[in-house]
């Protein structure tokens, strides 16, 4: 399998050199800059002196597979830094690449020479010439910075067989019809303004619509089992960051508040801090013990501008967020309830029982790597067994997948395309608590740490979104959808009975709209079947005489005339 | 009364001169900063070269009263900078303070003389020695800035009358045992750490669940009148609030955002241009008009920090903000509902009926201070005027109160002292659509600006749970109470029904505390009564025994024993 992958990874990494051939004999003055391969295939950047279109692709192509026949070898040889800065003199991105080259390397392929580590094939002639394609053109800025020039990145994916190319297409195509950046626009649910800046998503009604019910879902879960919602500031001096090791841990990637009047703050990259200093606000008992905060709550981290899109990467996430603090004794119940709550909310979306749960545990061959008491390490890890033993978890133990301080569980499902998503996480954190010198009094009246448990279930409000947008490709369960009904008159006569019925499932807070504009009728159902919305409601002559209504159910079709009465009562059980 | 005010100030300035006098005295050494007068008194900030103890300023107080006695003459005269320099050249405040002024001032009372602007009384005999009172000592930085030389500064209070004094003093001890600072840590219902900084309140399970029950509140309300939830993200490129023109208004308020990657962002200060960029994400068609978004989210503004403190003063208020976006048509209706959604809120409070309302109208005699078309401007303050009457808001006409772009209604309450409190606003605004060029397609086909009505309704959930607390001085009403209930067990036999009580009232969404510690009943039940709770459920044999309750009320005394429906059915209706 690795061998295989190192195999088309040189195919594709050499395909990536053909191409720069392929530009360069069409537009000789191209300045080349970086070509590596990439998950399923490679790209290169190039200053090209003449705009490139779509169509040019398939030239590009045609010239590539000319080149594969020619059986050409690829070279690879090491060089003085002279030499190279001798070869590359006009191409201003290698001589910039070299400045940070020690000791240079380049590949010769045919006339074509290109500044790179490799590894290539050896020839062309281990290049399947039907299992590659060039897929696309995008911008892209000089190391991925917008500051620098915007370069041509031409795209292209590289396979073993035809066949695997195919099958890679047709994924890719299904993967294009549920993008949650398409459906998204699509479904109004999120925009972004140029003003505002990109990776700074703004939601619409309807977006928050379904944030706001996943926020009610999971935390009404989470308060059977005992948590309680705080709210903590966005800013800190940066001093909490470094007692807990965030600082260091982030530290490119934390954003710093500043202003005229002087003042020096940092936005939080994290949520645990601040909630280690609500549990630190009293004195606590072993009798107050376990506390359970909840915070969803926006988090920064200063993601690459030239990286950021969709909601997948933004600048802000907001993370469900939880902690438990308890005594040593109270970890296996703990642990029992954070389990069921992962349950129960991935039961609601139909995704708990096709997945599985990795324990991960130390490296035991390296304890040196970890920190905390070894004999806390094996009482936790023994109890994250016996949950796993008794909750029917059939954990996988993952050696060496622990956190530096504890222990914990993953959850991995997968999502309706297969691929494997990896959200929730129980971890057990023996390190914080004395970080930041928690303690509760103990039965015999002495201060004692408290255990930390961190917990993700649904991690962050945006790529949960995304998932969930393309999971359903939009068309959302009942509870989650941001319109539920929609309510369409037949004509004129029919408008005031719609507002009736409109205002009576509003008033027990349903997601309504109304149409009774005067397109017709066929026009409407339509136009409510593209925005995906569960149930249709018609209502015409027959409907006003009869005083009910008329339901057309998105999953089940046609349901025919009910009362609104039947109707509620179905729905509410949804 | 504007002249007694101004005879006020020039006393209490005045007892400033005294004061710095008084600490001469005793301590020659000390270095003089500022000394104004202030909102019913005066203080002085002092670098002491000894320690100063509140039972100094007795003395202190006395030597002022000889000082009065003395009838020291106030004497102005104006010099020039060289001559200040001289007369100060042991004072290194007054000489800092110097170097921006351009024409120096002072004045001399006996033997002291100060660098003043003034004004002041001609003759201490002005001033009745039983009508002022040293208050405090504080520490205060040099110019409200932390990193400068934390300084001594004495406060006192001054009135004309003793008895004015008097009643000052009484108001004063009754703001204290409101004090929301004092309440809120008493109540457990926020905090502030030192490793997070001041400014930054934390809050605990109780805060946020009388901020989520206000949030609650409102939002049910302004749904019933179109609201729909939107949410925007906290940070913005600065070019959003330059075009807003917030960018230049809160030029010195700005928080500035950076990182390591050359991240340049602001905080958001206001939320308006935000929701603008929602709007304007669609083509929108008089159909669609009125659009309505409201948000509770973060807006960000740099306080000095010397100043914040509380919650009346941070670095992060969270406002209550809805915008409306409607046609010149429906600016009526739209008005109708804002004024309505304010009147549902306050009625739920109580606070409706104690208040008076301003219709901010334009400066007719200086209509160039303001943007846009007069004749939109007659319509809107008709419009407004019409509402008034029609609603009996009785309205007061200000003229001259108006924003810059459009006239509003304002509403003052009163608290629990019978401070008046203002709050609500409702605001036209014809220039932010404009900015922003956001459009609607009218009936015509054609491209018309929208008008933007901005609206208040509790403000920030900051300022609004620091008024409630000292409002209700922490006997929040039932539905505000973060803890509604506690059950309280007898004895060791009573653990498991109270249990019972508790689960079936949690199960029912009331907030609920059982309390089955081992303590007698009389201690829980005071610890209970100090907490505020409106309901304690006290479970012994009897209630056992009859499967029923004991009800102790925080309002209405002891209710008896009840079953647990009719005391559901009872707190339901709260």
């Amino acid at each position: 399998m690795q061998k295989e992958q190192l195999e088309i990874e040189k195919i594709s990494h050499s395909l990536a050199h053909l191409l720069a051939m392929a530009v360069l004999k069409s537009d000789p003055q191209a300045k080349l800059a970086i070509g590596p391969s990439i998950e399923n295939g490679f790209y290169y950047d190039f200053e090209l002196s003449k705009k490139l279109e779509e169509k040019d692709l398939q030239k590009l192509q045609k010239e590539i597979k000319k080149l594969i026949t020619q059986k050409i070898e690829f070279k690879k040889e090491e060089i003085t830094k002279e030499k190279a800065q001798e070869i590359f003199k006009d191409q201003p991105y290698k001589l910039e690449l070299l400045e940070e080259i020690e000791k240079p390397q380049i590949y010769q392929s045919g006339e074509f020479i290109d500044l790179c580590e490799g590894p290539h094939i050896t020839n062309t002639s281990e290049i399947n010439p039907d299992a590659f394609k060039l897929t696309k053109i995008a911008g892209a800025y000089w190391r991925g910075d917008e500051k620098n020039k915007m370069l041509t990145r031409i795209y292209g994916i590289a396979f073993q067989t035809e066949k695997e190319l195919e099958k890679h297409l047709k994924q890719q195509e299904e993967a294009e019809k549920r993008d949650h950046r398409k459906l998204g626009k699509e479904l109004d649910l999120f925009t972004f303004s140029d003003l505002v800046g990109p990776g700074l998503p703004l939601y619409t009604p309807k977006g928050v619509a379904i944030i706001e019910e996943l926020k009610k879902h999971i935390e009404s879960i989470c308060r059977k089992y005992g948590f309680q919602k705080v709210s903590a500031p966005s800013l800190s001096k940066i001093e909490l960051f470094e007692i807990s090791g965030h600082a260091q841990k982030f530290k490119d990637e934390l954003f710093h508040v500043s202003s005229k009047k002087k003042h020096d703050f940092v936005l939080k990259p994290v949520q645990c801090p601040h909630h280690t200093q609500i549990y630190a606000s009293k004195t606590r008992s072993y009798r107050d013990l376990p506390i359970k905060y909840m915070e969803s709550d926006k988090q920064y981290r200063a993601e690459k501008s030239g990286e950021v899109g969709g909601l997948n990467r933004v600048y802000a996430i907001t993370i469900e967020d939880g902690h438990t603090f308890c005594t040593k004794d109270q970890i296996k119940d703990e642990l029992r309830d954070l389990v069921n709550i992962v349950k129960d909310f991935y039961s609601a979306l139909g995704l708990w029982g096709d997945h599985w749960v990795s324990l991960s545990v130390r490296d035991y061959s390296h304890p040196e790597k970890y920190i905390g008491d070894s004999k806390d390490w094996d009482i936790c890890e023994n109890v994250l067994q016996e949950i796993s033993d008794e909750m029917k978890l059939n954990a996988k133990k993952c050696e060496g997948e622990a956190a530096l301080y504890g222990p914990k569980l993953d959850f991995i499902f997968k999502d309706a395309l297969g691929k494997e998503i990896q959200i929730p996480t129980i971890q057990l954190d023996f390190a914080t608590p004395k970080r930041f010198n928690l303690f509760y009094i103990n039965k015999e009246g002495k201060e004692e740490h408290p255990i930390m448990i961190h917990r993700a279930i649904l991690g962050s409000y945006e790529r949960f979104l995304a998932l969930l947008i393309e999971h359903f490709v939009g068309a959302f369960p009942f509870w989650l959808s941001p319109v539920q009904i929609k309510i369409l008159s037949i004509s004129d006569k029919h408008k005031e009975y719609a507002q009736k019925i409109h205002e009576q499932l509003f008033a027990q807070n349903f997601r309504t709209e109304l149409d009774i504009s005067d397109e017709n009728l066929g026009k409407k159902v339509r136009k409510a079947k593209t925005e995906k919305i569960p149930y249709i409601l018609i209502l015409g002559d027959k409907e006003l005489e009869e005083q009910n209504i008329t339901i057309e159910s998105r999953d089940e079709g046609n349901l025919g005339q009910s009362t609104l009465e039947d109707f509620i009562t179905k729905i509410s059980k949804e």
